[in-house]
């Protein structure tokens, strides 16, 4: 096992490494793979765990509740008691500031920035589309359709450095409490798309004191995984939106979450979850772009859970089909990368991705590599504001979606192509490719 | 039988009718009854001709159309293709310009409107909330939710007279030609809500072939009812779409329609329909708003029908069920209150309304005569823009949801609501309530 740091390596043994990896990788192209780590999306085992849902509700008088009201008619706007009662009781949260959405808890965030955009955030609000500027703090690595919303609407982006416990909250608190014109910040507070952070108890409670210059200000506090635990023990994130109620931050808090990730990633359901205040606000817009969202669908994901403890048995299932898939990726980073000063990787706990750190300078070869060797990743540089990734070190993998076999597959290439562009870039840097232009090399 | 003209009435006559009806009008109020003909909702009879629906995807087998693709996970942001194929046929479309949305039209309209309001309708194209003015043409009576988007938006409503054959055209064409302001007209081009129009050939030609000073000008082309008949061989109105492809119209307009008056009202699918520029323009922002609708939702519809003709069977059994309903109240008109000067009705030949109008200033009163008795209905004013009748004459009549004997009886006490309020109108206006202040009637 080759665990020598690769700046301990002389340049002959670099050159003969880089033509062993070489080899190896051209016989990867030859084998024409065709491997998907790009997105987060569950596999197949992960779906039909789910499938019960479909025939929760069979006839007619199945779709009406227990108050005699039919799910498949119009009305409740904000939703179906019984799946809004499932949430607020995940979520620990009133009833009453539970709104339900369609399948995407992406539209109600994008929903959430429009109406920012066009109405203000509460009655006498300047809109935001009528500020000459407007700030979003976006720690990162982080997810790229949060960071796309805020690109879409012209809101300038902001990176925050993502730490062990959370954003580097030094750098939050010194912003928010000096910039009028940041008006929010995305979280994924619990295995965060991509690093795994789980936010600490600290973390929460300095999120919930902000004290934002703009009175406007909102945390757009996507609670994706709360529940997406990969083992026992994994401790919960303190909730933000009881450590805000009754003090001058209630209507700083704007939660998101889904069932996207717990039953179907294209049928689930969503919650937007806020003050009484806010809640009010949103909905007298909500009111005019809709009568209810699928109400059918809230209603067969309440009978099919029934409670809390409901989704937590079934989230156990999920995490024993999702563990093998986390480990067999960290155990060929370890096996291949470990010692060699060439990679690192978050461990996570939980959630839908691992964060691969490089050496600077190589994530986007790592990634076009990959390509040409038949294996499809998220984009390098998607997890930063822009697509820019300042050190061009990051990729987000997604370990999910592959059958288990394809998986360790994919592991190795992604592994080998680590190594080849390590390997490449340090005989690039002691003068090794002098007369080969390296852009020829995207033709290997 | 009354049928003598109020007009031709004498004074002592009138008051005689006038003590008459003041006590059916207690008697009925004293029923205690609860009616409810507010709102265009299907009837459980109706839902119920739906329910096979519920139980075509049984299986997470059943969830993978033909090219395996598992309808449960991410993808295609733009809809399920077996549906798509079902609104384009549907509709005379070609399959690239249908999007599928989730269970309301209401909210792709409104999703247009903000996006054109943030960012244009077109690249290059001025968002209109950087406008000093936009304005809408509103042909009135027409459908309240239409109106409150414009509201929501700040966006100036002009009413449009609607006439037999649709709106007045003569005056769209003056005003959209000449006003630079207008950006939009909401059209329900068969059985419109409330009056039941269908629009003519000519008018459909005359709209497709408008010259709108306006570039970004747009039809919001709602064809909510365009299978909703009540009886056999109602003609069909001419495929504007088809006729502004391939002209300098093109992208003129925005054509949306839904199942949620097919099969659920609160879970059905929608479609928007427009020219491969605007979609295009569309997808751009849509990609950033959401992954996908609920697929399984657009995938068992898709099932369920199978294809065009298998909706147009399908709402035969919906005419069958309504036809009886709406055939209740307009008896009960004629019989109540034809020939007598104070009311004249639609008989619409589809759809989901009956527009009622009576003497000026009289929808109020006939609205508060009714709410006292027992009987909810859309509120007065509402089928105009701002919710202002100009002439307080209209009332929207939805027969749909009420069971029938419940139905016959809401239709009786609504007739003699009306025959009360213009009696009292004629009494008030020769002087009959000189000592009475009229006020106090509100408490009748």
């Amino acid at each position: 096992m080759k665990r020598k740091s690769i700046n301990e390596m002389t340049r002959e043994e670099l050159a003969f490494e880089y033509s062993e990896l070489l080899a190896e990788y051209e016989q990867v192209k030859a084998e024409r793979l065709s491997l998907d780590m790009s997105r987060g999306k569950p596999c197949r085992e992960q779906l039909d765990l789910s499938d019960g849902i479909l025939t929760v509700l069979k006839t007619g008088e199945d779709c009406h509740n227990s108050f005699g009201t039919d799910m498949r008619n119009y009305g409740m706007p904000i939703g179906v008691p019984a799946a809004r009662k499932l949430f607020a009781e995940l979520c620990g949260v009133e009833f009453d500031n539970v709104f339900l959405g369609g399948n995407a808890s992406l539209e109600l965030m994008y929903d959430a920035v429009a109406r920012a955009e066009l109405f203000g955030v509460a009655p006498g609000s300047t809109p935001w589309c009528k500020l000459d500027k407007v700030k979003f703090l976006c720690p990162a690595p982080g997810y790229d359709r949060h960071f796309r919303i805020c690109e879409t609407f012209g809101i300038e982006m902001i990176n925050i450095e993502i730490r062990e416990d959370g954003p580097d909250m030094d750098t939050v608190e010194k912003l928010v409490s000096s910039d009028e014109s940041i008006k929010g910040i995305w979280c994924v507070p619990k295995h965060s798309n991509p690093t795994g952070t789980i936010y600490s108890d600290e973390t929460v409670r300095r999120f919930a004191a902000l004290k934002p210059a703009a009175k406007d200000f909102r945390i757009f506090w996507d609670n994706a995984y709360m529940v997406h635990d990969l083992y026992e023990g994994v401790p919960d994130i303190l909730n933000i939106f009881e450590l805000t109620q009754g003090t001058e931050n209630e209507d700083m808090v704007y939660m998101f979450t889904s069932t996207s990730k717990i039953t179907y990633a294209g049928s689930g359901i969503s919650a937007f979850i806020t003050s009484d205040r806010n809640m009010k606000h949103a909905l007298s817009y909500i009111g005019t772009q809709i009568i209810s969202y699928d109400k059918l669908n809230q209603f067969r994901h309440a009978i099919f859970f029934e409670d809390a403890d409901g989704i937590r048995a079934h989230m156990k299932k999920h995490a024993d089909i999702l563990r093998p898939r986390f480990e067999a990726v960290l155990t060929a980073f370890e096996k291949e990368l470990a010692g060699r000063d060439i990679a690192t990787w978050t461990k996570p706990l939980g959630g839908y991705f691992i964060s691969l750190d490089m050496l600077s300078g190589s994530a986007k070869r790592v990634y076009e590599l990959c390509l040409d060797a038949g294996m499809k990743l998220t984009e390098a540089g998607a997890t930063y504001p822009y697509g820019k990734d300042p050190k061009d070190a990051n990729l987000r993998i997604a370990p999910s979606y592959p059958p288990l076999p394809e998986l360790r597959m994919a592991a190795q290439v992604l592994c080998l192509c680590v190594k080849l562009a390590a390997v490449e870039k340090a005989l690039s840097e002691r003068g090794f490719f002098k007369s080969i232009n390296t852009i020829s090399l995207g033709n290997i």
